[in-house]
Formats: structure tokens, sequence, C-alpha cells
């Protein structure tokens, strides 16, 4: 059946006229440009497209290995958890909450889900749409409320599983609160690494650009650090990624307001960083003009500052560089052939392993760097980014038991199904047993 | 390199002298009988068997799928954790540790293990065997403590997995002290359902001996209560699962100490049980006379209550019904066609869901059954049972995120190893590429 | 890419419109009932649903395992075989050339297709929409000719792999002219056995009809031969199976003419089996009236043959009863408990081993008839059929490597591609190696 | 039962008085040194570990899908073929019989194995050490026999299966007798491609002189052309290639007897070589002096001929250029920059597609190249050889339907099972079913 529903929703999603309509409903709620919250839309298009016709069953394939005596064979099969939760944040209003619902949904699951109230209505329209295309109403719960109802809801109603995407510090206390029975996705404090090998400088500067500062910077997969190696210093690399961020207007939102951190706040973890020896800004590092965001929520040109690496594993400083900034904000540093060690070090101590990016095509450099670090989506090669990751591979955290994914069927059978073995053994019973002495 | 361990290491302990050897050294600090002892040695030397060779590597496989252009394409592996904590219990001092801690190297960790300070004589010679066979010193610590300290080194080490395999209450405390980041196997109270086509009287009587009664009823998988369908009534099968259960006698710990419950606890809950309306003891219900086991353990015969249907649900009554004795306790009721409903009602509203028997061979019975529980390893068909589960099929709970798994090439992936994607996109930059409006 | 062509012409084959328009076509080329081709359509549909968005990029999926030393690692591709051939036949004129085309174009090859020439305008028709909908003219050939030319050309051209579904005659021969370099669907001579449950007699009754004289049993999955346990004698079967077969009239094409068996050679045929003692007709056995069906095709009632067990398996007259009429014809015959031996002996003796159904719930049974057969697409349970395959399971023959299968992923990987191994191997050489002997 | 035995027969293989007892064995009837007679045993021995406890039964592992309503799911299995052949050459008389008859084994069929008979004694031997571990005596037959009587055999017989490995021209004879019920693995002109990128000159040199000349050259994956970029010029390359090949000498068989070529075809063969503009001897290009091998046998210095590339893809040279010949020669060429689509079209038209060899650690050389390959087992990267195959990868030709592979458990499952799908549909018929119009 929800293959069925599948290909309706796919199809209508990809009607012009709806994927304006919800790409604009986005862009009412979230701050991201036409061509972001349209691509958030057809990554949802393409992810229902994905579950069509008889694929939603073929989540469902089982295994059996034969037993010990005839009539036995053992089964492994995914096993839906039953009731579970839903919660999602505001910066993919559609995105998120549609895969991950339908995942649940697919392997079998009741789920209630929760978005973030400031952004609920883009689902809310999206509900109404499966509902037309043959999603019984009854097969889960939409919810609206602030975090703290939601938090007593979970406590009562006790899930056997939530999926929460948004803040470490709330993930934590879920974590806590529900004794694990969470799947979590979390902020990232993102990394990217040049390697030694400088090619198609024009190119790494736009995706630099993009990495860092599509969304105003408020994805979880967001460039936070760039580590150069030396050889890209004479390549013109910082200057054209100068240029590119000064392209960003308010206007089409290509820069916008930054929901969950002030124009104060920045500024002074930006002085805060300034205070590091050796450092200074890039560029932008200033407030936006012109403009009638409101006070609580921040207002910053795309910015980056240059802290030297040695400052940065400095234990006190080392907190400090890699605190992240949900906005259009990173950190930019430089390193020598003899100095891998201090970046790979650096990357080991960060607490968050969401997406990486390795931007070379040197087989033994992509080989050390990736054998030495854990992050969960990680992109190698000259054209590595660490944003954009569409529905047709796994996005997700690595090196945590707790560690959620989404997008593919990988992703949908770990989240939303557990392991479930039945040994079927139906004889005969040889007619030569006889009754063994006990054991 | 495991993989010659492994083969080395399994055909020492395949060495007659040796399976001895372990199997009196677990008897020495674990009541059961040598047979039982036996088949845990077996068991263990079966499993290394599997993971000879390439094996091991095998277990590494990812996976790859095409991108979006040429030059991308995105990897599934399965990725350690890197430091890792294992915890087992007193009832298995080798399988247990054995199967997890060689998972947890399989897959590239560096764990810690601690088993139950009373047994862990028998883990610390079988390290000792590993040495040999060329595991390296360095590649696991072994601590020797009791659960306090055991509890702050976690909290101070912050592994990013704890395995932990023992009682519920233990396992309730680590999941929210570590915040989730744990894989538990804990208790069960497990069910058997005799459906409605009764055969093989004497086989199923002797099924049931043993997965009530043997190693003293001290497996987390031992028969806890009987859901027997009307039909069988007139078989006969209770009074052969009276005389299975009087053949069983100290001197060859068929049936022996209990060491979590004194002999005290087991009266007043079998008196408690007594109390509901309709209830009788069907046989046992006396301590074991003639011995010398400490007060501190308990000392009993191997008991059978038999509980009416009815009762058992109503709701000051299930609690009790339900709470798990792990000794030679166990709990028999009745039902008739038309109580099925009521017999599901009970296995769902039961808390830990590890193992549990539909014996049937009528294939639309067990699609009922099977279909509408959520039992982690269940056995159905005639010869099902609830204990002795081999190293060739996963044992472990069903329904739980934090729930592990124990014994094949899944289990081992899913306990010791997280998912990790990496996208190589390594170009070419098509010649037609030109900078992109910013977005 | 073909992602988008399935999606775009799943959603216009599920038209109203289109769905008629193609079953109306179909319906002017092959001889079936409206429901007939209509499911035809709709199998078709369901399966370029099942293709849609990335899951042809799935079917891609490529594993890889670790190997000896750092940067060594082998990967397992399917990889397409380049040019390739297909030839498909009259009976179902838009799901076989349909699903076969989809299957190679997915996996990377560069096809010609043939379909037999009567009834190839149904997948000119298709092209055309595929054309429509994306497809590139240049991806596929698209010939319409005889056989003989057919064959000239493949002995010219010499694909990579031809894939052929028809008769046996043509298989055998096509595998010797291409060496081999073929996957074969061909005809089978298709058993059911009714088990010793009687149950469920009018729905066994409805499917045995189907199974025998839906598309006038022109289909290469249709029952040819029934073996029913004495249990069943006292049911009715038979009785109803009459009944049913007597509703079939030519106005609906519930029964219609037969391509390529005359009248006259099939009551030659029946006549032959008449002579074999014990024999008799059940029902059916003479030529349609009032027709205008030309002499060069058969038109005849549905009929069964009771022929007894014993005499079916004596030398002379094993081939006669085994002989395939591809038309609305099926042999009965009855075996007791003690005969299993001699059912499983008969059908092991069979040529072709493509559908089979086991009609039983006894799970014992099934094991023995199962285990004891080797047909590729096998039904079990009380509601086996021999006919109806859908898109979602695998349809084809088994016990031969030769052996084509239709419709799921495994089949269009296993014939549209074959194993590539790529192991990568960049080093780093170890510093420490020096050259060693020759050997 | 086979995981047993595996694991004996693995462990005694394992002894070194064993491991020495078969490399001898194979130096009486195989010309090899005996480093490479050893390393055939130690592959054969890890093969055997491979399948050690429960991985046989792992191989049988088959999947389900759930079905279109209760009670219904398909089953995908691996099924034995029954009765089959083996038939394997003189090279390696124990890894590849061994291999193929356990995977023949191990899936469930039936073989009856034929080795080359100037080489059966190993196997023969290898057969009691089995028998010993525990194989059934009656589980396969072994023969003697030269080819014709094999021929009338398999004829006769008419297994469902025939493995063939071993020369071009028996197996197009095998394929179209046994009308492509066949897998074969034959012979392959096997080239190695360097890339533009030099490095590692030393170990390449090596890796060169041990692909051309181990054993002889007597491997199907032995190095028979090589295409060397231009870079590789000034490297020295050629040179010390020459001094490796002139380390070899009789005495340690690291050059010896080749036992279907003589030396006089060799050199005719050459001086047809010399012929074409531009060729020249790099080095050998003699018969061996001092010896005492018979003239039916060939005894010739390694050697290698240059042909320059554009006159290899002359019509009339190409034929003579890509003969394979079984024993100590190469041919060597080199091209520029602009001349790769030359070398490509080059490998296209090479007809036995087996090993291949792309030495170059440049991802983007690495992906035109694999891309437009289609060789079997196709080795990248700077360490990149096409000989040397373990048994933890593939190894097989690829691109042709009838072709086999050795070692991992793919090749095992693809070589030795085909698809079964069996459909369980137990019902219940829904208690609002009626019987529907006939169809």
């Amino acid at each position: 059946m929800y293959g069925d529903i599948s290909a309706k929703a796919a199809h209508m999603l990809g009607q012009p006229a709806v994927l304006d309509f919800f790409a604009k409903l986005i862009q009412r709620v979230s701050p991201k440009s036409y061509q972001q919250a349209l691509a958030e839309v057809q990554v949802s298009q393409k992810f229902l497209e994905n579950f069509c016709g008889d694929q939603v069953r073929f989540l469902a394939r089982s295994f059996a290995v034969p037993g010990n005596h005839l009539g036995q064979r053992s089964n492994g099969y995914r096993w839906p958890y039953g009731p579970v939760a839903i919660i999602t944040p505001f910066n993919f209003p559609l995105e998120i909450p549609l895969l991950q619902l339908m995942g649940a949904l697919y392997m079998g699951n009741k789920p209630v889900l929760k978005v973030d109230s400031k952004v609920s209505i883009v689902m809310e329209q999206m509900i109404r749409l499966l509902h037309d295309c043959g999603l019984p109403a009854e097969d889960m719960d939409f919810i609206n409320s602030d975090g703290a109802v939601m938090n007593k809801l979970l406590l009562e109603a006790n899930p056997k599983m939530t999926l929460f995407t948004g803040s470490s510090r709330v993930a934590e206390k879920l974590a806590a609160d529900l004794k694990g029975r969470v799947k979590l996705e979390d902020a990232g404090f993102d990394w990217k690494i040049l390697g030694p090998d400088v090619q198609e400088v024009d190119y790494v500067a736009w995706v630099c650009d993009q990495d860092a500062y599509a969304c105003s910077g408020q994805k979880c997969s967001a460039q936070s650090v760039l580590f150069m190696h030396k050889n890209w210093s004479s390549s013109g690399l910082l200057e054209k990624m100068k240029k590119l961020s000064e392209r960003r207007k308010l206007e089409d939102l290509t820069i916008g307001p930054v929901l969950t951190v002030t124009t104060e706040a920045m500024i002074e973890h930006m002085n805060n960083l300034l205070k590091i020896r050796g450092s200074k800004v890039l560029f932008g590092g200033e407030p936006l003009a012109n403009h009638s965001i409101p006070k609580i929520y921040g207002a910053m040109k795309p910015t980056a500052v240059f802290v030297p690496l040695e400052e940065i594993l400095k234990s006190g400083n080392f907190e400090l560089v890699t605190k992240e900034i949900f906005g259009p904000f990173q950190v930019v540093t430089e390193y020598s052939e003899d100095q891998l060690e201090l970046v790979l070090e650096a990357c080991e101590r960060m607490n968050a392993h969401l997406t990486a990016a390795v931007v070379s095509n040197d087989p033994l450099f992509l080989q050390d760097v990736l054998g030495r670090s854990v992050n969960g989506t990680t992109y190698a090669g000259i054209r590595a980014r660490t944003t954009g990751a569409p529905q047709n591979h796994w996005f997700g955290p690595a090196g945590d038991p707790r560690g959620a994914g989404i997008g593919t069927p990988e992703a949908i059978k770990l989240v939303w199904s557990c392991h479930r073995e039945v040994i079927y053994d139906v004889g005969p019973v040889p007619e030569s047993w006889a009754l063994p002495s006990a054991t």
C-alpha cells in the first residue's frame, strides 16, 4: 500500500505548481534562497520515487539460513518497533520530517510527529497531500507543541523509539530521559581538508562558499572549519572565496536571518577568536546593513576568521575555536606537509562527527585521512563538499551507537526497525529419538 | 590477522583435553551440569571456527552505489567505534564474554572487558589461550572489579559504546548514566505457547523440562511461563514434565544452587502466587534437601505453579505472575480456542522480549502468534524451544533500539560497528562548468 | 536517467486510458480475456514503478572487502555485457519484452529486441511511449523479422548475451548456435500436487481452473498435470472444476484460439492418452462450436483427461503424458499415501522445471515435496497456484545454468550483468620493501 | 557437516609437513618453483579455513519478501544443480580442482571430477586426505581419463552443469556439445597498462617479472602484453625487467619446461613478430641451454618483444600479436598521452577478458581505463599485478554469460547454484472470498 501512496505523492509533488508551492512555503518560514528551498522539495520528491511499487516490501526483505537438522531454519527479519516518535528542527521543514516519517511508516511503525512549531505549517500541508494520496488518517499522529510539552508526552507515552534531529544539548537530555531509546542526528562541527594537490581552484572556491554560507550556514552539515594545505596559499583560493561571499545578498536570501544566534553573540564569538595570537578576519565580520530583521535573530555578513593551527590545538583555545555557530561563520587555517598529524588530531578531538570533506585526488592522502577519521558522511575527492546530501546516499553521524541516518534503504532499516530472529523447527522428530538424560 | 587467531584458537579449544578443561572450569564457578558446561565451550569453539581465514575481513564488507555524475560514488562501510566496554554476567562465564570480545575485536574496536568477578577466572584462562594464539596483548584490556568501580570507570573513560549483558535493573541505570551509548541484553520473562495441534508429547515434555530447569533455570532464555492449549490437557504432558523434573539431582548439578535468589525468596514468591484464586503447585515447590549450599544462595526443587489465565491478566496479579525468578521456577496456564487473544495480550504486556516459543506446526496459528509478538529470538514449530541458542543464529531481544545481539555476523556488525558513508567525487569537473549564481 | 524514464512511463502507463489502450491492443493480437490482458499491462506498470528514482542505480550496487595490506581492497561489481539481444514470444506481447528490455537497459547494455512478429505492434507502441518519456532513440534497436532472419543476425552480430523466451526446440538450437551465450526461459510442463489436507475446496477448484485454462492454457506456467491426493476424491473438487470450465466462452475470450497447436493435433493427442489403460475424459474433449477461428489455429473446449499414476510412470507412456500441449489441456491423476514417492519420481523425470504448486498447509508434506523438486518458481500452501506471477517475485526455471529470470532486481542482475572484480592496490609500497628472489 | 570437514582439512593441510608434501608433489608434475607450489597449497588451505564452522550453511542463505496478502511471502534460494562435472587443467593441480570441488559440494551438488591426467596424482592424494577428514566416499566421483573419453562421458551422463577450466578451443567445443550447460574459465591474453604517473620503478619492474615469467608464464593470468606510457621510457624500467629475467634459472624452476608449446613454436612465433616494422627483441629470445627437457616440451629463456602500438592495431598484425603463448613470452609496447584511445581499442578487440592491470594512482586515469574495459579480474593502482590471485577475492573472466569464477562465496554461489523461488501462500482465504468470474 505504501508503495502506491509514495508513487502518487511523488507524482503529485513533481508537478511544477506543487514544487513551486512547497518551495515558496518553505521560504515563508525558513530563511533560504528559492533554489535551496526548491532543492529541498526535489530531494523529498526523489525520495518518494525511490519507494514506489514494490520497493517498500523489498525493505522488509528477510533472510534465512539452514539449521542443524531437517525442518530447522533460522530467519532474520527487520521488525518494526510499534509506537515511535519523531522530532525535527526548523532548518529543513519538509525534507527531514517527511523522510523520517515515511521511513517509520514503511517499516510498519505508528509514529507521532512533532516539527518545530515555527515551521510546522509545511509538514501540515504535506500530510494533507499524503492523505489525499491514500495515507490512512489513523496511521500517524501530528502534534503541534513546544519542546516542554513534547518532553512530557514522551515520558508518559513511552514510545519504543524516538528519532530526534536537532541541537546536541536537547539530544543529550532526551537520551538520558528516555534511557537511550533514541536515535539522534545532532549538530556537527564539520571540517574540510584541502590536500597537497592544488587543482580546480575556481570550483573548490565555489564549493567552499556554498558549504559555508548557503542557508546562511544554518545546515548541520555546514562547513565550520577549513584546513588548507600550504600549497593552496598562492592559488588565490581565499580571494576567490571572499569575492563569492560578497555576491550574497538579503534580497534573494542568499544571506539572511539566523534563527538561533543573535548578531551580538556572533560578534562576541568573533572577537574572542581574534584575541588568539595570529588570528585575523579574512572577510565579513560585520553585521548586515539596511534590513528589518528583528533583534532576536542574527544578521551577519558571511564571515571567515583565520586562526593559526598551533593555536587551535592549545587546550584553552580548542573549545572556543570548535564551538559551533549555527550561522554564516567559518574558521580557516593552514597546515604544512609535516603538520597533517596536527590536523588529524584536531579532527579527532572534535565531538560531533557528522559530515566532512577531504578535497584531494591523491589516493594515499585520502587513505590516510579517511582511515583516521570517523565522520558519518564524508566526501572525498577534488569535488568533495560537506553539504548538499541528496536522497541517494546515507546522511548521518558515525561513531555513536545512538546515531541516526536518513535517506537510503539502509538508513530506514537501521533507524526504523530492529532485528528479530525466528527459528522454524517443524520436525519431523527423528523416529530414532529417545529420551536423553537431563542436563 | 584475527582470522588466523580464530583458526588457531578454534583448533586448540577443539582438543578434547582443552574442551574438558574449560567445561570443568566453568562447573567450578557456575552451577550447571557437565553437559551444559561442555555445550557452552563447544558453542564458543564453533563461533571461533566461523571466523577463520578471510571471514573476519568479509565482516568488513562495504557496498558502493554510483553517484550523480562521472567520478562520483557513495560507499557504505561498517566502521568501528574505537574504545568500547564489555560487561558480562555469571551464568555463561565463557560464551558471552568470548563471543562479544571477539566481535568487538573483529570489527576493529579496542575493548575493555569486565566479567562478573565470581566467574572471571574462566575468561582469564581463555585470554591466555588467545594470547598464545597470537592475540597482541595491547589489543584489549581485562579488568577485575565490582560493579561500582566499573561504573565509575565507565563514567570517566567514556567509551564510545558499552555492551552490557545482565539484569534489567543495572541495564536501565547504565543506559541513563551513559546517555544511551549502550547495547543491552537483559533478562527475559520468556513464554512458550503450545498450539492446538497436539503431537510428539514425549518430545515436547522433554524440551519443556530442559527449557525451564537446565542450569537450574539460570538462563536469560529459560521458560518462565507456559501457555497450554486445552487440547494438551488430556495428553499427559504435565505428568511427563513432573516425572522429568524429578530425575534432576544435585549430584550431577542437573539441579543446583541459585546464585541470585534465596530459597526463602522463591518460597515467598510461590506463596504469593498461591493466593491467587485457582492457583496450585503442579510439582516441586519444596527446598532441596541434604545439601551444603550456603544460605545466601537458593536451593529449590524444579517447580511449576498453575495459575488460571483470567487471573494472570488481572492488573493486581499480572506484575506478580510475570516477575522473573532467575531459578528453577515456572508458571503454567491453560487456554481455550477463544482465549488466544488473552494469551497474546499477556505476551504483549510483558516487558522483556528476549526468547519465546510457539509449539505448533499449524501455519495459520504460527502466523497469527508470530505476527503479533515481538520477542527477539522466537522458535516456531513442534520442536520449538526457548533455550539452547547456538552460535549459528542471532540471539538477542527485539523491540528496543538499545537491544544487542550475539553470535552471528549480523549481530557482530550491529553491535560492534556503525554505518559510515564515504562519497568519492574525484571529478573530472566538466569542461563546460561555469560559476553558478549563489544560492 | 533510467529512474526518471521509468517514473514517467509508470505514471503514463497507469492512466486509465493508457491501461485500456494497451489491454485492448494486446487482445487484438493475443487471444486472452480483457482481465488477463489488463493484468499484463498492470504488472508491466508496477515493474516500471519499482525502478523509479534511484532504484536503477541501486541495481548497480557493488561491494568491497579489505585486502591483505594497507591500500588494497577488492570490489565486486555487476557489469554490463555490452551488445545483447532479446527474443520474446507471442503470448505476453507487452510484459515479457518490456521487462527484459528495461532490465537490459538498466544494467547498461545495448539491446536489440525482436518480438514475435504476430504481436510486435504492442511493443512498437510501447517503445514510442518510452521515447516520449525520454528514452534516447539510440539506446536500443527494435527489429521485425521472422526467426530465420533473426538467427542469421545473431550469428553475424555475435551479441555477448542473448535472452530467449519461447519454445524448448528453438531454445536448444540457439544454445548450440551461440555456444551457450544465452539465457533461456522455455516451456514448462508444470505440475500441481494436492496434499493430504483437504481444505478450501471451492478456492482450490477456482485456482485450478484459472491455472489450466486462462489464456486458453497458453502460458508457459499453465497447469499441465494435477496430482491429487485420494483424500480429495470425495471432496467434489473434480465436479467443481468441470463446472468452472463450462463457464468459459468464446465471446469474452475466456476460452479462445490456440495459436501453435491445431484442433486435430489436440484431439489426436487426447486419443493417444485414452488408449492408456484406465484413462478417461473428465470434461471437455471436444472442439469448440460456432466459431470462425481459422483451421491453422486450434479451438478446443477446456479439457481434462484422467490417467492412472502407475500408467503415467511406464516408460512408453511417460513421454506421451508429459508432452506439453500449449493449449487448454491438462492431465489429472490420483495418488494414495504410499504413492508420494511415485509422484516425486514423475516430477523429477520431467524435463522442464518452470513452475509448480504444492497445495497443502502441512509443513512436513511441503518440506518433503519442496526438498525433492527443483522447479524454478514453486508455489506452496493452500493458496498455491502455477500461473499469475506478478512483478514482485522472481519468475524463471531452475536447475539449468542457462536459466533466465524475469521481474525482480535479482532477475535483472543475474540475466543482464556479470560479475567483475576490481582490486585496488594503491600502496604505499612499504618503506622496508626489498627485492625478493624470483619465484 | 562440510564445515567440519573443511575445518579438519584446513588444519591438516596447514601442518608444515603436509604443506611441504603437497608443494613437492606439485613440483613433481607441474614445472614451477617451490615458492610457487607452496603458495598454491597455502591458498588452498586458506580457502578451506574460509568455510569452517557454519560458513557452509551461510552460503545457503536465502531471502524472503512479503507478498500481496496475509500468509504470502516469496523466498529466493540458491539451489544445487544435482549431478555436475568438473574438468581442470595441468597448471594448478591442487588449487583449481580443490576449490571448485569443494564449492560444488558446499552447495549440495554431486560432482564428478576430472583433472588433467598428467597431474591428477595431486588431487588423488588430496581426496584421500578429505576422506580422512570425513568426506563420505559416495559424495563425489573422481575419474582418470583422456579428454575424448571424458567428452563421451559428459554427452552420455548429461550432467546439469559442467565447469571447465582450460584452453579456449576445448571450451568452445564443450559449450556447443553441452548446449551451453557450462561455466568456463579459459585462457586470457592479459594486459597491463602503465599510466602517466611514474613511481616505484623497482617495485613495478619486479611485479612485471613475476607476472610474465613465474611458472614459466604458464598461468592463465600471466602478463601477455605491456602497454607502457612514454613517461616510463627514461625510468630504466625495461633494463630492470631484463636484469630480473636473467636471474631466473632451471635449477630452482624459476624458469622451466613449457608443457603445451614447443621451443620451435615459440621461436617461430617470435620470428613472425619480428617481421613487423619496428619490432625488436628486448631480452631473451633464445632457447634454454644445458638441459634435458624432452623435445615435446618447450624450453625458452624469459622473452620480451617490442612491437610499435600503431603496428599492433593493423588488422593483419593484431591476431598475430594477441595470440596467446602459454609460456615465458610477452609483448611490450609504448604509448603517448594522445594514444590512450588506441590502447583501449586494442584491449577491447582482444577476445579473452580474464585479468588485467592498470598501474597508476591517478584516479581520473584509472576511472577512464576501468570504465572502458571489461576484464573479469582487474587490478588497479601502483601495486597492480595480473597474477597471484588469492582465495579472498573473485577470480574469473567477465563479459560472457558462461564465465565461471573461483574462490569467494560469490563465485561458489554463482557457479554451483541457481536461483529458485518458492512462494508460500498459506492463507487464510479471506472469509469474504467469493467465486470471481472466469478470465
